[in-house]
């Protein structure tokens, strides 16, 4: 307990709740980090794709570029509706729920959970390359450093939600400047100097491919990467102060524009200076040591993206805990997910996403290409689902100025529906079928736990007719192996309560027998004391037959059947007790009369 | 419970046992099958170690297993004095333990537990060599085959000691005629032709050794498991039949006979055809082949050699498990290793053991020449510890004849005690360190057993003063977090004896509370409802609370917790449920006066 209390800090009452609300500044690098970190990652995914028709090919990553913002544009402009429309917080879940039923629902809250783990994996994956990058010594041990640095970011989570936007704010806007003053700097210079087209080799691509189309939008769909992240903060609404709504929108359009600026920056500079991926540095390193050289500076700038990266993953830890409570309040999820921890966030929640994003960092040895083909369809598909389910809602509940929102959200339905076919036909091979094949099992679950809470309300709910006639008398059965201290104890225990009380014995040997009964005419404390016959010199066999006898003899009688029970003070001791007590609960937990107590005597030594 | 039933029969009644007894004729296959099954692997490690020095050095195997011959000797007349002093079980541990003391008796019980492991390894991996020599395809299953042996005769054992009997009596015989016929014709048609030296290559033995002192005593050491399994029936002297010691003395001479018959045989015959070891075939088998051809008289040699040596394996299954009991009997095993199983077997024993072998012949790939050189060295300690023990008690008891018994035990002391440090030394380095290991463990283990068995003897025992006075009030607290059958149910069994009841519920929503307590009215039954408050919205800290709280202000009372407790219809269903009570029970185990009471309500979908 104390190691849980340094670690995660003291519980906060109920009533401080409130006081956990988040201004705009603190909100920003919160729900923000997610998508505009994507930047660290998604030019170099565009290029990777391109390079495989040739460096020549890679002049197309400026309309792809534009593409993907085209892409954020219409997504800025759409979830701003669902803001206001949805202040509880409007998830593609809730969306879909309250306008398209449950199983759209259910399809938006799999794909979210999915992309979720992977947002923590990839973003940490990507951070981790940004620290390779700076010291290529490090680059052997990202499988670990990915790990600590989701057991770090769990540990800060499991803490509380300010404490993480405190932690947090400094280093996200110390990132979002330094990369900032590189896309202006490297912008400026780009003016005064010519492009260069690449002749560095990239990486080892023996033979190349054709130019397709499908290659061109397999570019895109490696791209759309960059905005993902970009619904978080409709989930998160009600974590902003009052007006929740208004301030949320507005940390949108902040966020939208970092994103679209830091984006178009960094393509236009990659493809202006011939920069081409490398497996061991990353574009944007890349970039940052061509614009300041290897200084300070350049410096400045790995360790900011770091740090936004590791945001990133904090951000889906705010999301994931968020969601899979909301599915538990509908009751597709465990119970407890839905249960506040200590420090007023959703623990289970923080924990099982980054158990699973551990899972993933070492199936996919820590590498950002390796993920990527799985990453973004899921927040497709719910951009897409929310969107849809905004449209049905503007058609049935209309309201001021319907139409013109019908549309906006109509645009948002039909691009993001776009954008999500395109991603999932191009990557569908390269790992995406793994994304599909986990919605389905997740939609299986949740409806799995669903149906059988449902059957539990069922048959636990008390009806309205009398309550039936349960047993009214109780018979305390002890069963003892011969007289000690422990049973002693629980012959007092029995006895504190009145009642019909018997302890009983398995009669093995005479000569013992004799002795147990001489032993009890002086501790049993006028117990009856029944010496049970055992012809199969089973003790189990022979006391379970005694209960069953009075089970069917007595059919309006409870049995508590009362073990004595040795605690012994170390854990291996375990294994040299209470053997013959297990076997008899194990055997007794089935019968519905049966009650069992234990009386543990705890050893010392 | 069918299952089970069905795998090892029904259990048998007490008065079943004296029936169990043995006669002569079925005591040989049980107890000499792993002395007499030995010879199909003893020549081979002879000879194996030989060749090191080249094919020239094979003349030695005949001094070697004259030497070995003298041993079978000396340890049949000794062990005859065993058996008559000891008629009710005189194995390595009782005799060294009531003549000598504790700790040699411990290192012989060590050391004998070890070997029978390594008995059930060696057999089952010599057993599946024999098969695979007959059957070449099926070499590379040999582990496999290992480990479905095992199982089968684990199977056959917890069905009881009688039915092993029979079940291997007539196998046995038939391998020791089919082993004893291939040793007489061989034999004749070895005085009409002449000795052949072999030219064949052994193996790939690309270096030669020179053929030193130490080599001729390797060859012997390896030899020696040729007479592992000699103690068997001075264990199990018990098992026979009326006159018990004379039955088992009589047993053991043609034991006795019967293993120098067909060692001997087999050692001339691989010596005087040039026989060499192959890794893919057996020398029995050669030797078989060499005899009658590749026809059904082979396949019945190869087929009898495999099921002596399953029988061997059996064997220690017989003696393995009754070794735990009187050692658990003594305090140096846990208890349950003491009790008898349904079949009047020791069940936990004969589990343990085959778990064991299963082990080694998973590490070791299911070898035989791997495993022999961790073989004989337990068996031999615990010769050399018999014989002491008994030479010592001569010297102590007198009585008739003493001197003569004193000279004979004595023989067998110094021999066997010679043979040990021969074992050991040459045999060190190649595995037999692992043996001393594990000895030294074992002890280890036995004494903090049996101190802690004696610790807590201590802590339980009844002291001759008044008993200490003990709580007499009781006060039941039902933790309720709605009102459900569940709930109900477990509040009528808590009303089924007379007390103080209190049913509380923490409080976390005004709203949800005022339900409960309507609700409550109508189906508490009169229990109290008490709310507490939860001003860290955490359930198990305003319980723990209030318990702790009930504790300290009253010394005098038993707590006793009713948890209503949800028990799902299939196992994957207990996630959603208890997790809460879970938490509670953990909490509340280590407090002094706290006695939980689980109240299941049983689902059935």
């Amino acid at each position: 307990m104390i190691l849980k209390r340094w670690l995660v800090g003291d519980p906060l009452k109920t009533t401080q709740a409130s006081r956990e609300r988040l201004t705009k500044t603190l909100a920003l690098p919160i729900f923000s980090s997610n998508a505009i970190s994507s930047v660290a990652y998604a030019t170099e995914e565009i290029l990777l794709v391109l390079v495989l028709a040739g460096t020549a090919a890679v002049v197309w990553s400026i309309p792809v570029s534009l593409a993907i913002l085209f892409l954020v544009l219409v997504l800025t402009i759409s979830y701003r509706q669902i803001i206001y429309e949805y202040p509880g917080g409007g998830g593609a879940y809730t969306v879909a729920r309250s306008n398209l039923g449950d199983v759209p629902a259910l399809v938006a809250a799999a794909a979210l959970m999915i992309d979720y783990v992977l947002t923590v994996a990839v973003s940490v994956a990507a951070g981790v390359a940004a620290l390779t990058s700076a010291i290529p010594s490090l680059f052997i041990h990202r499988e670990a450093l990915g790990l600590v640095t989701i057991f770090f970011v769990v540990m800060i989570n499991l803490r509380g939600v300010r404490e993480s936007g405190k932690f947090f704010a400094i280093p996200t806007y110390f990132a979002i400047g330094a990369l900032g003053l590189m896309v202006i700097i490297g912008t400026i210079q780009s003016f005064s100097t010519a492009a260069v087209l690449s002749t560095s080799s990239p990486g080892s691509h023996g033979e190349l491919q054709a130019l397709t189309l499908f290659l061109v939008l397999r570019a895109f769909a490696a791209g759309c990467a960059a905005v993902t992240g970009m619904e978080v903060i409709s989930n998160g609404v009600k974590a902003f102060r009052h007006p929740e709504s208004k301030n949320a929108a507005t940390t949108m359009i902040w966020m939208s524009a970092i994103l679209a600026t830091l984006f178009m920056g960094i393509s236009w500079m990659a493809y202006h200076n011939g920069i081409l991926p490398k497996v061991e540095e990353t574009v944007v390193s890349q970039l940052a040591r061509l614009t300041f050289g290897t200084g300070a500076t350049y410096y400045a700038i790995q360790i900011g993206t770091t740090m936004l990266l590791v945001l990133a993953a904090n951000s889906a830890f705010a999301g994931f805990p968020h969601l899979a409570s909301i599915l538990a309040r509908d009751g597709f999820m465990p119970h407890q997910m839905a249960t506040f921890g200590d420090r007023l966030v959703f623990s289970n929640g923080i924990i099982i996403l980054g158990f699973f994003a551990c899972l993933l960092i070492v199936l996919f040895q820590g590498n950002t290409h390796s993920l990527i083909p799985l990453y973004a369809i899921g927040v497709f598909v719910s951009f897409t689902l929310s969107q849809a389910g905004m449209v049905k809602r503007w058609l049935v509940k209309k309201g001021v100025h319907w139409r013109k929102k019908l549309i906006v959200n109509g645009v948002g339905a039909v691009t993001t529906g776009i954008a999500t076919v395109i991603i999932a036909s191009t990557k569908f091979m390269h790992g995406a079928w793994i994304v599909f094949f986990m919605v389905a099992l997740l939609i299986f679950m949740f409806q799995a736990i669903r149906s059988h809470y449902k059957a539990v309300a069922e048959q636990v709910s008390l009806s309205r007719d009398a309550r039936p006639p349960r047993p009214r008398r109780n018979i305390v059965i002890i069963p003892i192996g011969g007289v000690n201290r422990s049973v002693v104890r629980a012959v007092d225990y029995a006895r504190s309560r009145a009642g019909e009380i018997r302890a009983v014995f398995v009669d093995l040997d005479p000569e013992e027998s004799a002795k147990v009964k001489i032993q009890w005419a002086q501790w049993g404390g006028g117990v009856n004391l029944i010496a049970l016959p055992s012809p199969y010199r089973s003790v189990l066999g022979s006391l379970l037959h005694y209960i069953e006898d009075i089970l069917e003899k007595e059919p309006d009688t409870w049995v508590t059947v009362v073990i004595p029970e040795i605690l012994p003070a170390r854990w291996w001791q375990n294994i040299l007790h209470n053997q013959r007590a297990l076997l008899l609960k194990a055997a007794l937990l089935f019968k519905d009369r049966v009650i069992l107590t234990d009386v543990p005597f705890h050893l010392t030594r």
